[in-house]
């Protein structure tokens, strides 16, 4: 019997990632596009659609052995009707019925998903959720922003208005900084990378510029200052996640996102606010963990969401 | 047709208040007695199993006629199992069978939960959520402590361990004040009941005791301090209940608890924290609600929650 095959299209404000991923979560074949925002859902899905069948030819397949697509895109986005409605990233894109244009060029069945809840779909289906065979997930993506995605009985929770998941702005101070977003005292304004950045800036207080990954660098070579700001963030981001045992208990948190490649600062004071403040229970039972597919989870995810939506509407 | 009846047993560390409730979300016959914790649950089991045959004989009709019982109790909960793990209301009830004690006596299904989280059922039933039609929907408990509800796809979300809906536990200042769970700027340490007394004695410091009921009053009859320590109590309660929005996104978030009393207090400061930080969609059409069943909601809930479990399973 041949091999079930899904399509993963990972839209970015930037890039469009597209690989054709197996039935166990495994990429097959992928590549990179830019996205060019500019030109419109139309012509993107015309580029796409012209990749998938390289792809589909480099695996001596075609895109009619293919089940199904999975599209990921920033924003929110009307999942019923595959609708990205507004995106941050992608400008121009304002109500567009997204999985329709795809659906008219790759003739199957196309799922929209905000990019975050593919993400983490794809951690739970295939990465850090797999060996525990987690049933509910908060992932939380660490970027120049703060984003997330819930997972609760097997499903992405979409909320009332497809925003749940927005755990960047989770208020962890009343009176805190500005964010981003109009409000103040969001986590996303203490641990983002942005953020990470400024209180480096702030604190060093000399005039330079620096990125979040300068911080990194400044502390993996013992600067002191550096490594302070970093485990600063591991604990803004600790309480983020006991927040999130109090309101959801799930079975797994997940981090993921560039800068969870600073784990070796952050994991220790995550780990230390836990044990200061999560119930004893949750904080022992509930696994945190960092995410394992890296820059792939969104093909994975958005082709295991597909996976999803034709097994369970079977 | 004989109209179905179900009995809703709500067990508090001083009362337990049982009732005669009808599909329709309404007691036909309640009546309250002390717990006396100390005695066990068996003992209880025995006194409420006396109680519900007086009820029964008031409304001329049998334990016979009533297809189940819910029960709720204070502290953490195994629901399958239906065991009171752990209560730090009910000191004696250690990992204490009690479903399966009032089935003994009550010989009808009897289905155990934790009593913030049957109240959260009673009001998307009967209460604040009925006119929606609510599927998912947060409740925040007030009292002197914060308690809460989660309730997803019509179902009361327990997380992994038994303790999802810890709102009160919910960190809305990195480094707040203690919180009587050992953990510090929680949301209970600001707006319980206990919290508006300590921040009305610590504001006037004039050496005098008072309750957060003495603050109301006070604030009813025009004191500027109390009033805003009240306005204030609001605005903690807004930053939480923004934090709901943005992490779960449900249909609605309802208030209760003794402490919803104070709602011309409370509501101005909310709206106006959801206006400044919730995501405009998700304030514009999350519903935030008052508690619509005062202290019936328990009775209301447990006998509601009875009727879901015996209509999911059949």
């Amino acid at each position: 019997m041949a091999e079930e095959l899904f399509l993963g299209i990972d839209i970015g404000g930037t890039d469009t990632k597209i690989g054709i991923v197996n039935g166990a979560g495994s990429i097959l074949e992928k590549r990179s596009i830019k996205t060019e925002s500019k030109d419109g859902p139309g012509q993107l899905a015309d580029r796409v659609y012209i990749e998938c069948q390289t792809l589909a030819n480099c695996m001596k397949s075609s895109l009619n052995d293919i089940k199904a697509a999975g599209i990921g895109a920033p924003g929110v986005i009307d999942v019923k009707n595959g609708v990205v409605i507004f995106s941050p990233n992608l400008q121009e894109w304002k109500n567009a019925p997204v999985a329709e244009m795809f659906n008219k060029r790759l003739n199957m069945i196309c799922a929209l998903e905000n990019d975050a809840n593919v993400a983490a779909w794809g951690e739970k289906w295939a990465g850090a959720g797999k060996s525990i065979a987690a049933k509910s997930m908060v992932m939380i993506t660490l970027g120049t922003g703060i984003g997330g995605g819930v997972i609760i009985n097997d499903d992405i929770w979409h909320g009332r208005d497809n925003v749940a998941g927005e755990i960047g702005h989770m208020i962890i101070e009343v009176n805190g900084v500005k964010c981003g977003c109009g409000g103040f005292g969001c986590v996303e304004a203490y641990a983002s990378a942005t953020a990470v950045a400024r209180r480096f800036k702030e604190a060093a207080n000399d005039g330079m510029d620096i990125t979040a990954e300068d911080v990194y660098n400044k502390a993996a070579k013992g600067d002191e200052l550096a490594a302070k700001i970093m485990r600063d963030t591991g604990a803004y981001l600790g309480v983020a996640i006991v927040n999130i045992m109090h309101i959801l208990n799930p079975d797994v948190i997940t981090i993921g996102g560039g800068m969870s490649a600073a784990r070796t600062f952050l994991e220790p004071s995550i780990l230390t606010e836990i044990n200061k403040r999560a119930y004893k229970v949750a904080g022992e039972r509930t696994k945190v963990v960092f995410a394992e597919l890296g820059n792939d989870s969104g093909i994975i995810g958005a082709a295991g969401w597909a996976r999803n939506i034709l097994e369970t509407s079977a």
